[in-house]
């Protein structure tokens, strides 16, 4: 069964409002983050130092964490932004890069999980099946293969941990345990570049800033973001090319465009 | 009243000298800040160790200070660096990134404010009016309205701390508190990329390291970026492609454009 | 005497292997060197937490340090780092960026090469030259000429440490102390882009995660970039377009260009 999102008139809300969205992020994408973020027409904000996370959570309208290149004290400033936006309601997106592939990074997952409110759990097929308990050794931060039913055990972390859980992949599973959506845009070439994954989870925490619904504004930040890949991957030579007509694509996307191409199912 | 800065002979002079630029900046926009110095002719250096800070801003012409990602920790080695360069006469550039969002960005601005000589203070209009005294709140990182005479204002902050004010803008304005440029180049387009604002902050300290009137070397280092950035719009097909033409514009910027576009008049 | 090296084959390996390159590199180009790694087909990651460095190391196929925005904990993690390499009898590269500007550079980089095995040690002509006892004074992070006969300087220094040397420049000079290659692609606007320096770092790191011959691995390595950076930069018309179109080339790069237009030797 097909669905509509209704991106076109998120986009236009975000641009519209201009909300401000806070990272704590990792070192490697921080600035592709922050790009993507503005050009969407919503106002990015990098800040990591524990004395003022809770004060710039506390002027944002969603909040990105990214476990990236994290270190235990970074992700004690995590705990302190996230508390701030759990008591002031905004939405909080995990990307929980690399899980699976070092002790630390499980450690550091299972604790943000069970010490704050995630709203949106955002990872690769291997990364979210270890965050479902299930033992893969991830190769770094790139997927690998996991023999499950990942529709399924996606629906099954959400409905228990009472979050939207987001599996990026050929197919995008996004679920909060009762309605699921399956984006099927995108393009293999967005795995060529370092930083589409990072983000995508900046782009889902843009939408959220501005619809409730949280499944609804991850499928349609990850349906627009990935009509965005499929036009520049027209025009590109390579991954460098590519990502700059990606970002030249997103500012400028239109009804048009995403209204042809929007390939969302319901599971 | 309008008036012509020396921008072709200053960019001559630093492509000529090569003067190292010695930052201590922010993560998110760390390599533009870099890669805009290496483009204008000059040396960029990045080092935040507080245990080489004295040394690396010892073998600098410029130090440029910028606040976006700050720590306590990291604004104590930009002391350590500010006191060798001041101890050395080379110029401080400080860019009050965020300055208004948190406590703690307003606490380290003015603490590097009294503590260390800055000689050129930078930052959008609502960031200057915040080290002005002002109880302005700035949303994040992107400038807010202030409803001041934002001229009179930076001439007085700029003859209290006896040091060159800079406010970017529509209309950047510059001022040692006696006299007062008004720059009129650049497109809102700079407003749609992130790091245009660091990136400024990294021209100005190159310019400052071959030029002795900060004023005269702030503005016409924001005149020529926002030259380039005039001309960079032009072939642009959104922000992704106008960074990359920016780029590739300052660094074959010369007199002949330079000359037909400078739009500087004196307050 | 011109020398051909296994570039099309080791290209192809990696490609079909998709080694882990683990990296603790620097800030400023951070990104980069992730994405040129991505871009030859291997899985990039960046990893500096001290507790999870050994697990990253532990998955990985090659370790690229880089000294370029060090601290003293931050070398004590590519330590453990390194150890977990050496035990596993992974290639670590080591790009001293910027020894010879600070104390603190000199010493972290000696106590690297006293501490750990380094396997292959990677600088300009004055940061090798510093690291092999002369006293050099460098100027940040850019290259100061040498009065040496820098062949002979690396050879001994290779021998004398027993890893590869190389020293980048308008010809590379390579040596594990026997066979010494120079490779004398590329072209001055390398030196105009930040980050060309650590993404060649990268770049070796990558096939020598393949290639047992570490000479072989660096001296094709370079040979590699260099060939895509002079098709390259005849696309370019500044240094952002140049680093656009060399890694755009990097990704599409076959046997017909590289056949053509290798200039390797032997000293």
């Amino acid at each position: 069964m097909k669905n509509h999102l209704p991106v076109v008139e998120l986009l236009k809300q975000i641009r519209e409002k201009n909300p401000v969205v806070h990272h704590l992020t990792n070192w490697v994408t921080i600035y592709d983050c922050a790009q993507v973020v503005k050009t969407l027409g919503a106002s990015p904000v990098m800040a990591h130092a524990r004395e003022e996370v809770a004060d710039m959570a506390g002027i944002a309208s969603a909040l990105v964490l990214n476990i990236g290149t994290l270190t235990p004290e970074f992700v004690e400033a995590m705990k302190t932004a996230a508390q701030t936006a759990n008591r002031k309601g905004i939405p909080v997106v995990l990307d929980v890069c690399g899980a699976g592939a070092t002790r630390l990074r499980d450690q550091k997952a299972f604790e943000l999980l069970d010490q704050v409110r995630i709203d949106i759990l955002k990872g690769n097929v291997s990364e979210i099946a270890r965050m479902a308990g299930e033992k893969v050794r991830t190769q770094g931060v790139d997927a690998v293969q996991v023999e499950k039913d990942m529709v399924a055990l996606a629906q099954r972390l959400a409905s228990q941990r009472r979050m939207v859980v987001v599996i990026t992949g050929k197919e995008d599973i996004v679920t909060d345990g009762k309605t699921t959506y399956l984006v099927r845009n995108g393009h293999p070439m967005m795995g060529k570049v370092v930083g589409t994954g990072c983000m995508a989870a900046s782009v889902i925490g843009t939408f959220a800033a501005v619809e409730k619904d949280l499944a609804v504004a991850a499928a349609s930040a990850l349906a627009c973001f990935e009509i965005a890949a499929e036009c520049a991957v027209k025009k590109a030579k390579g991954p460098a090319s590519f990502k700059e007509k990606l970002l030249d694509g997103l500012f400028t996307l239109d009804a048009k465009v995403l209204g042809r191409m929007q390939k969302v199912f319901l599971a």
